[in-house]
């Protein structure tokens, strides 16, 4: 594994003064299954009651604990629930053993929290292709379920990095007719996928009332504009997983509340900027918007094969406003688009207007906009409505130093 | 532009000796469209009774001059033909001036060589979104055509480069009841698409006698399994160009031959080889083989999802045997898979069967594979006989080196 440990410079200031949730505790400890001197498991509990919502990694070889969550959802929302998530191991490409963990796991986790096994949903993220260890997980969960604490998210979020250079987390309060919602979320991720050792883990907890289906359809959508919208290296996990739990535990009831959908939003997309920021290597933030498409999708369908292009995104690295790699970009995606009514600008600055170099453009002002840590990159294709945002990150050594190092 | 000048450690150890085809010419000469010092203009010319096929980028953002290629194929075959291709200036958007400047050039090659200008066929290759100086190509196209030599083609190769760090040939000569037809080409291309400086252009000539409907069905099959199943960085330039031209000079008629078809096969895999081998920052040359899958189609998309992802190409220049990391970009790739089928090899050693760790795995074994210069990567889906081979490079710090440079 790579040892690439400061902070990248896209990071916030610091973590976020995280409200408690109510009807939601967490403990986390260190279980050493693959890491040494922190704490590598935590378990979230939440009251009866709590609807839990979820998307996950569309790969084909998902990993055993996905598919034990993919098959939970939708179930009871009686009964109290748990997340139980270990770093340092992905549980991911190991036969029938990853069944077998996946099952001691949320067995011993029902056991400690008193819950029904259908209400554990676990994660797991770190090398592919090793055993994971669950005895050394399932040894602690009598003491992670004593020791739970309504305060302990912080160091839920710790507890879940792997390659991650800083814990993320984003909340949000919402006022629904004078009373108080709350929601809180930690996340982990650096890479779609990275050194054996990443993949993206977003837990997400509310005290609002609202039935599971309203939820997943809620989580479901705002994820099309958010998770669904970032992208590192074009990478996709065996493992991503999105739990948003909502205990209810606030009384208020936020079905058909858009505020509440709103905020719930803000907060996923809050959390998947933060993976952005700590893309493997990545000095730069992108956001990369794409208008005038023939559809929603086809502008989505542009705006990710930008921000995937090895050659867009290492002329960011070099602060180039290479405007033809975009052009590039966009010609190359598949969907509809002509080369004679494209425009594209770099911040402010119109670079090509109509398939051609702007008349008035100054690169030097171009190249200004490159210098800054927060990007824009807007493409207008001059076809339709469409139109769609996605994130990213530039492409350094930085990436190459993490990822081209020897695992062992 | 970066300057990278050391030739890539893939390259062959010298330019090969090319056969003259019989009915082509060649000429170069130093016309300054943008490099100084060297010759960027190229015109080959053929005889009457020359059948032409081609294969153009896919993107939708295609230069004027592929537009005009596109639109030239399958027309009459009676008259002399010519290609003309610069280096320095792509002539990619670039509006209304990238059409006049492709009509001013045809029209005075057409002149010179006393051809019809729906004969000749332009390539441009180089920065994108500048317009073509094109009077300092016309400027000498009676010259080119005065000094038309039939053993010019090794200048021909040196004249198109951009950032190649060599020149690239191939040729075959094939015995058909008796006599001999020729095949020679040339090609450029060092990424799909790279520092505004690069894109693949493939020239073939043959003195085979054959109907142009019949060698461009041969050409866009052979292109399937060639220059489409390379890739160095997933980009696709706005200017890609094959052309084979038959002159039909040597009297064999190859209709239906097989062993010609062979033969041009082997010069169009020769010449996609070592492009990849001129990849950008490449130190490993990576065949990719993928079996069992459901079809050839999805073999296909498999092998170019891991043959483009970016993680698995910086473990090869890690040399690491990170088979995860092939399980992933099978995963994601959109294809049919089982994770529980998946075989993977690295060379010859069985690394991971029906989706777990292969029980006798040496890593030692593997790791030793990753050492060397050619590399293989073996995946068997296990659902069906879908199979397909591409070929990449490694993903390094050269390649950051080179497209993270400012272009002036």
């Amino acid at each position: 594994m790579a040892k690439i440990s400061a902070v990248s410079p896209l990071a916030p200031k610091a973590f976020p003064d995280l409200p408690a949730v109510e009807g939601v505790t967490f403990a986390t400890i260190a279980a050493g299954v693959r890491y040494q001197g922190r704490d590598d498991v935590m378990l979230a509990c939440m009251s009866p009651g709590t609807a839990i919502a979820g998307v996950f990694t569309t790969s084909a070889t998902r990993a055993a604990p996905v598919l034990d969550c993919q098959a939970k959802l939708g179930g009871d929302s009686g009964s109290a629930a748990a997340f139980l998530v270990n770093s340092g191991n992905a549980n991911a490409f190991t036969g029938r053993n990853g069944d077998d963990a996946v099952g001691a796991i949320t067995l011993a986790t029902a056991n400690a929290c008193n819950i029904p096994q259908e209400r554990v949903f676990t994660s797991s993220t770190g090398v592919i292709g090793e055993p994971l260890p669950f005895d050394r997980i399932t040894a602690h969960l009598k003491t992670l379920s004593d020791i739970q604490d309504a305060k302990g998210i912080a160091a839920a979020a710790r507890a879940i990095m792997t390659t991650d250079t800083f814990p993320k987390g984003a909340s949000a309060t919402v006022d629904i007719a004078g009373r108080a919602v709350t929601i809180a979320g930690i996340a982990k991720g650096s890479g779609m996928i990275a050194p054996d050792m990443a993949t993206m883990l977003v837990y997400i907890f509310t005290d609002a009332k609202i039935p599971q289906a309203e939820l997943q359809a809620m989580v479901s959508g705002h994820n099309a504009s958010t998770f669904n919208c970032i992208t590192v290296d074009s990478d996709t996990s065996t493992s991503d997983t999105l739990l948003v739990a909502a205990t209810g535990a606030s009384g208020v009831d936020v079905s058909g509340d858009l505020a509440f959908s709103d905020a719930l939003h803000g907060v996923m997309l809050d959390l998947a900027h933060q993976v952005v920021r700590d893309g493997e290597g990545a000095t730069k933030f992108v956001e990369i918007n794409v208008t005038g498409a023939k559809t929603d999708t086809d502008a989505k369908t542009h705006a990710l094969s930008v921000a995937n292009s090895p050659l867009v995104k290492t002329a960011i690295a070099g602060e180039d406003p290479n405007w033809g790699r975009v052009v590039m970009a966009v010609g190359k995606s598949g969907a509809a688009a002509d080369r004679d009514l494209l425009s594209i600008r770099f911040g402010d600055v119109i670079v090509a207007e109509k398939g051609w170099v702007s008349p008035g453009y100054d690169e030097a002002q171009a190249a200004a906009h490159m210098k800054g840590q927060e990007l824009f990159i807007g493409v207008d294709i001059g076809l339709g409505d469409g139109r769609a945002t996605v994130w990213t990150c530039d492409l350094t050594h930085g990436y190459i130093d993490i990822n081209a190092d020897y695992r062992s």
